[in-house]
């Protein structure tokens, strides 16, 4: 029997761990939207997250899980995205210092966002390989532990977290849909459904300009070939290894949406629901809105508005 | 003693009225703002409401207190926005018909909305004259019953209950701050804090270049010469006959925020709340942020976010 990142229990423990400092975010709906869907849609509200994105709970559960002697060496991560704040705000109140590797075309907001949270940035050439480096040798020198965004047992119990509650919420689930990135979100809401709702089915949301999830499944092995190209930038990275067995074996199908299709769907929950989110996570209702995930007729419908962080200039021009 | 537009049981009942339909809206907070505000914000989340902003519950309250032979002949308003909206939505739910006599000025997008409530839209040109005018033929024709915006006894009694849910939500409230255009919002609410919390005390917000609430405040007489120019577009109109006296004598005093300030307030709204809200929707927090306002020393604070219609185009180009 193959052993996944994270158990029932892992996950159950990482809620009560996160309990006093994450929030619980509401579920919303519309009856516009739901009408428009042809079912009963139900969003689990993670852009109102600490942060602005769920994130927020898998950091937590990494940080809060660590030795005190490991703690206080710190921790390091790289990121350009809501993983960055996650970590520097999860450290902060466990009171030990975080290191966040950024690539130099990290937008200057982001930085500022990470330093306000108290973390150190480390600047580096945007390459996989020189977040990789750079983060090495901030290990070498600190003895900080990595906190990896997705392919970390830890941060994959804390995003299912989300799952334990919107099941709590929303009883008699028919499916529940969640972006795919990395995975750390999709494979922990595999894993607590699993085990708290198992007729309640899986999907996963992929843009079809960083569909490396969907070629995974298809083709039976994890693809790391994968040069995304989408408007949903918290999607970009590639399947982890911890997760890909989950998102295999547990996840039913991933619908794959294009920018367009994400573009309309992002618009429809910040027109209807006057709820601003980022492109990713209105990749979630993209997917519940095409021809092939409807047919399979499902009534009542989870989906996770993943994050709200995104550049509001052109608004404010 | 002076008679006011509504009476605390007046209020009580229109939210008996509109309970089935209308949303119980949340109350959100943010730890960021209360602490740029220095004192504990509980937003009211009227952006959150049918049709997107409070109006709904005055036009409804409003359009349901019609007697069935009244109703039969339909209702009519002149507006451009919010309000339209609200008047098509009930009168739909009521079963009757609407005209909404808009100005040719009025955004095509809130002309679509309107339409597909069902509402029958008659044109005028964009003066106060026109709209009366053509308001009045409209009348003359077809026998339907006003529904003013604001200087309606029933619309007033239907926005106070936005003031019955949230004292009831956020008990020991010190302070209520809700923005004043016509005055229907903050006299409804200055008459159901009254009744039921008064020790709470009730400020209106208005933007300095629409500031003839403040004007009749400080000289004690209704102010009518009145040439608005502000971003905050909800918040035009002149402070009403019927709303006037609740104003004078039960609402503590009128905070002027500039443009400057309300954008800023609207920005803080979107980006730390991940809420979409409107600019006249923002002038509560930026009321609530000035010097003259904290000065009162205030610790827990009720805001009213009105609504969250608006042109999402810059964002989606």
């Amino acid at each position: 029997m193959t052993t996944y990142a994270a158990s029932l229990s892992d996950i159950r423990a990482a809620a009560e761990r996160i309990a006093p400092y994450a929030h619980r975010t509401p579920i919303m709906t519309s009856a516009a939207i739901s009408e428009l869907a042809g079912c009963e849609l139900f969003f689990k509200c993670e852009n109102l997250q600490k942060v602005g994105a769920f994130k927020f709970r898998g950091a937590l559960n990494a940080i809060a899980s660590l030795s005190d002697v490991d703690a206080s060496r710190g921790v390091v991560t790289h990121s350009s995205g809501n993983h960055a704040q996650a970590v520097a705000l999860a450290a902060r109140l466990r009171g030990v210092p975080a290191t966040i590797v950024m690539p130099t075309s990290a937008p200057a907001i982001k930085k500022r966002a990470v330093l306000g949270y108290g973390a150190t940035v480390v600047d580096c050439e945007p390459t996989l390989a020189a977040r990789e480096t750079t983060t090495a040798a901030v290990i070498e020198q600190t003895g900080a532990t990595l906190v990896h965004a997705y392919d970390n047992d830890h941060v994959i119990a804390g995003q299912g977290t989300v799952a334990l509650e919107l099941v709590e919420q929303v009883p008699g689930l028919d499916a529940v849909v969640a972006p795919v990135g990395g995975g750390g979100l999709l494979s922990g809401i595999a894993l607590a459904v699993r085990g708290v709702s198992p007729q309640t089915v899986v999907f996963g949301a992929e843009p079809v300009g960083a569909d490396d999830a969907f070629r995974s499944k298809d083709s039976g092995q994890r693809v790391v070939d994968h040069t995304p190209d989408t408007i949903a930038d918290g999607l970009l990275t590639t399947l982890g290894e911890r997760n890909w067995p989950v998102v295999r074996d547990l996840v039913e199908e991933i619908v794959l949406v294009d920018d367009d299709q994400i573009r309309a769907a992002m618009r429809l929950i910040w027109e209807r629901m006057k709820l601003i989110v980022e492109p990713s996570a209105a990749t979630g209702l993209a997917a519940a809105r095409t021809p092939g995930f409807r047919a399979h007729g499902f009534g009542r419908i989870g989906v996770v508005l993943t994050g709200g962080n995104l550049d509001l200039d052109p608004m404010f021009r």
